[in-house]
């Protein structure tokens, strides 16, 4: 396929005028600006075939959803507003316009889940199918919500369940696992996880709201490695116990059916884009309580001085688990869809 | 080599500070502000090993700066001030940490040149070398040049030569090229040309500041495709004088030597990254004329009324050469470096 004929498939699927846009694609850049000034977001991820997804059980409309639901998630980590995107593909020849148009429907539905527009990109020929995303968002003046807060005697808390990403992954890397007989399966909830993740962005600005938040990240690498990331910007220490670490039901049934520890999966398990946060030791008033309520997070431990990141099991042991995480590494290219 | 290494590696060589920028590497996202409000631009572009460039023959110091040097080159073309930029890696296991230093070494290079700070990016394994390089700039609110202004009877003008560096990839491609022995070639120019582009931001600023810009575009395909972009956007045609084409001497030597048609190197050539732009026509007043004499621009041809462009020989025929440029294509992967 023609570069020109991709860029105007695209340019046709990304029509959406948007208030701060000025120019969208088509000229050398894209111009866009925010009256009064704004503080700007960034961020951008690249995402390989055989490395960070495979085409092989990954739906292209799920992943064109997924490649920007991971970006947005950086977004919800700092607590800020969605506003544009720009999408970067390497194809390969014999990657089919169907197979295309599928992926930038999904990756279309999720810019108009969160009201972003598309303003940019390149499509490429390339051996290897790649994806390169950047998106931009908005935070207000000094509310971005960083890495570096966390405070001795913060909790920490996280938004959702954890491992469930990574065990559906396992699922799919299965040998015998059939994607299309998956709605039948015992275990819907993993795979999901794991084909369309949902940034949560609406939560973030929740969790702000609540002016106790002191630091905040999503959960990309596993929690090990990500609050590793924040222990060592804050310059403190964590201790998490194991018992309070939130698991769907599907995966406490799938690692009694595989007989797998589940802990690994909590931990060291990446892409769940749930949050992970702190905020101030609680005040015991009833509104502060009730505010926390809402928001269904999970507290799973508390920031400590010190460095590291321990777990506490059920027998009082602790373990070091700093920066044990989930790294993505190079396999050989699967084919190109 | 791990994820977090090559990350510590860059975040060194990128600690420069600016002064919009609020957070650079090492949270979730970079953040930036600029007060007063003003205009953002943004462009990206993705390349890839064995399709946009061969590690083979291209220098990882010189690479590095290409990398970056052909995304300043499209805020050059909206006359923009560059400010940030964002580098994307993927990196085959083979790849050395001296080949990555270098590659980095040449993009901070780069970035020094020309004012910018590195404020994000993203590096993974991969079985091919791919960068996706995104650079921001600032523009003067209603000032940037767009490529859709270009009215019938303007003139058409080049910053410089056309062809040099399709010529030195010409070169580099032949097999008996030795790059070693190459600052004894006779044609170092057209090597230079392809291995080490110039973004052409100072002159783009004046070439504005004129007040008689209309359109303008850098020449990333090849001019006859590039004029074609400024045609189609604004609504006309134009006619180039084969004739009034600007060559580097050692072009017309080289393709004397070789037995070879010059125009195609200079219509169909890529990755001049010179600007190509329309200016309204001139006033005769001696002022008006002095400041485009300062500028070395070569005047190449006239906007038309009409589609499409034609180039006209010295028989006085015309031939349609509308989007008739170059364009990347698959090939075989190369060895990674």
């Amino acid at each position: 396929m023609a570069e020109r004929e991709l860029i105007d498939t695209i340019r046709r699927l990304a029509g959406r005028s948007h208030p701060f846009l000025i120019e969208g694609i088509g000229d050398d850049c894209a111009v866009f600006a925010a009256k009064p000034a704004t503080n700007w977001l960034i961020s951008t991820d690249m995402l390989v075939a055989g490395v960070h997804f495979d085409t092989r059980w990954h739906p292209p409309y799920l992943l064109g959803r997924k490649s920007l639901a991971v970006n947005l998630s950086d977004i919800a980590a700092m607590a800020g507003r969605p506003q544009f995107a720009l999408m970067s593909l390497a194809v390969p020849e014999d990657c089919t316009q169907a197979w295309l148009d599928q992926y930038i429907s999904g990756f279309t539905s999720m810019l108009d889940e969160y009201g972003c527009a598309l303003i940019g990109g390149d499509t490429v020929a390339g051996p290897v199918l790649t994806f390169s995303i950047t998106v931009l968002g908005t935070a207000d003046p000094d509310r971005a919500a960083y890495r570096r807060g966390a405070r001795v005697g913060d909790g920490i808390y996280v938004s959702g369940f954890l491992g469930s990403a990574a065990a559906g992954l396992h699922l799919c890397q299965s040998e015998n696992y059939d994607l299309a007989a998956s709605e039948a399966s015992p275990w819907p909830e993993l795979t999901r996880c794991h084909l369309d993740p949902r940034p949560q962005l609406e939560l973030a600005e929740r969790v702000r709201a609540t002016g106790r938040l002191t630091a905040m990240q999503d959960i990309s690498d596993g929690i090990a490695t990500d609050l590793s990331h924040i222990c060592s910007s804050s310059g403190v220490g964590a201790v998490l116990i194991a018992d309070q670490l939130p698991a769907h039901p599907q995966l406490e049934r799938y690692c009694v059916a595989k007989k797998l520890d589940i802990l690994p999966f909590q931990l060291r398990g990446g892409e769940d884009y749930q949050l992970l946060c702190t905020l101030r030791a609680e005040d015991e008033s009833a509104a502060s309580k009730a505010d926390l309520d809402g928001l269904g997070l999970f507290r799973i431990g508390t920031i400590t001085a010190g460095t590291g990141v321990r777990i506490r099991g059920a027998d009082g042991g602790e373990e070091d688990i700093t920066f044990q995480g989930y790294e993505h590494r190079a396999g050989p290219p699967t084919q190109s869809p």
